[in-house]
């Protein structure tokens, strides 16, 4: 992912994705950006799934959502994920959430991931994890 | 639970239950069926997640509803729960989905459960368990 | 769709579908069910947004789904879905899930829906609706 | 709730909440504070359920947790949840998520809620809401 440092995923809000106001519900966009987090670290040639299984956890310690403007059920949705910083025990991400077909901001995001082992003890971000996961600048304000 | 044997649970529709029609998502249903079962093992005097902590897993192998009326945002909502069967790999309960304060039935269910070990090969029902489990004729009809 | 009365879709397992076991909860089936229904109907040259948007609604009235195999963590998913009967307020589809890769099936299932109004009074299923959703031959046994 | 400005609910974290590191998953908190924030609205005389048939929506806008602690399989939790600020278009809520038995504090969050009509346009909070939505200082850090 040598240039490529802001990856993408499209995804279509499903029925079961909306609530009674008609649009995706607010606690959904956590689940989006995860699949655009684990979508982006396989792009960088590594897997979580296989981070996971070699005893490695990253996990969430910190969210933060804006919400801007409605995904509405059937929309096709665009999520852009990027590194921001990575330290020796924290990954930060940074995520774009948009409607795919005018590239309309529904909510920008970041997410802060320790690593742990499996008893959830802090640990080191591997080096060989830490290499690939480039950070770059925010492609849209946060 | 000597004579008790329909446990029941109340829990209220969330917000993020609810899809578009305003009213519970079907999927969601089979969420509370697993919350009436989980407080069903409880009530019996053992814990699932003892069970499980022990090495054996009961692993959901048929699920089965029947959707009679919609459960609406912020109603509350009883689940009755008993066992209709227990075979030494297999235990088979009923469900009675119900407004709280009407009684009106909203859905009926089953579910089949089979007993695996950690790695899901088959294995049988403890005695222990098969003890507690003691079956009950349908309340309602299914 | 002339010919291709089964329709297909493929998703990845992701983290939060998944339970402690590592694999997939069952409940997110259904939700698979649906996303693959909608699919459906989308390649009969229809959408289900038009449709309730229109003031129809296809309600879930029954659920069945009997569980093969476990889908773990990021593995792809096929679900394949094809029209079983049409009745003139009832619609029944069937489904089989197969890990993408191996084509080993996971699950089968079969849903049905009726046609009703936005106050969930029972109506028909629309003539032109009717047309499109042209029955199938179970491709598995369900 | 003249005194009590700060409310609880208590939940138990089900089977279908948790995700492959045996906790529950990150996204499921966004459900239990929405879940908290209903209840405390119902403890100030009024409930989200008339105020949405009203006509008016209170629509979340910002979403911040910080994970302290993970929550397993059926733990109790409580939330803990209480007014921060209310402004003539916008209402901030806190939340401390805490192990039940233990006060185990788990997870800390705030969210920003708008007022808006049924098309998502910015509208006032009523005065009759504002009323009973008493801020309170901060019971833990957040």
């Amino acid at each position: 992912m040598a240039r490529a440092q802001v990856s993408e995923i499209t995804l279509r809000v499903a029925y079961a994705d909306t609530d009674r106001m008609g649009v995706a519900h607010h606690a959904r966009y956590a689940v989006w950006l995860e699949m655009a987090r684990t979508e982006h670290l396989r792009a960088t040639g590594t897997s979580y799934r296989e981070v996971e299984d070699a005893g490695l956890m990253l996990s969430v310690v910190a969210l933060a959502v804006r919400y801007r403007a409605p995904a509405r059920y059937d929309d096709l949705v665009r999520v852009r994920c990027w590194v921001r910083e990575v330290a020796s025990r924290r990954v930060s991400f940074g995520y774009a959430v948009e409607r795919a077909q005018t590239g309309e901001l529904l909510a920008t995001a970041t997410t802060d991931l320790i690593a742990t082992d499996r008893r959830f003890s802090v640990t080191r971000v591997p080096d060989g994890l830490v290499r690939v996961l480039e950070p770059s600048p925010d492609p849209v304000r946060l």
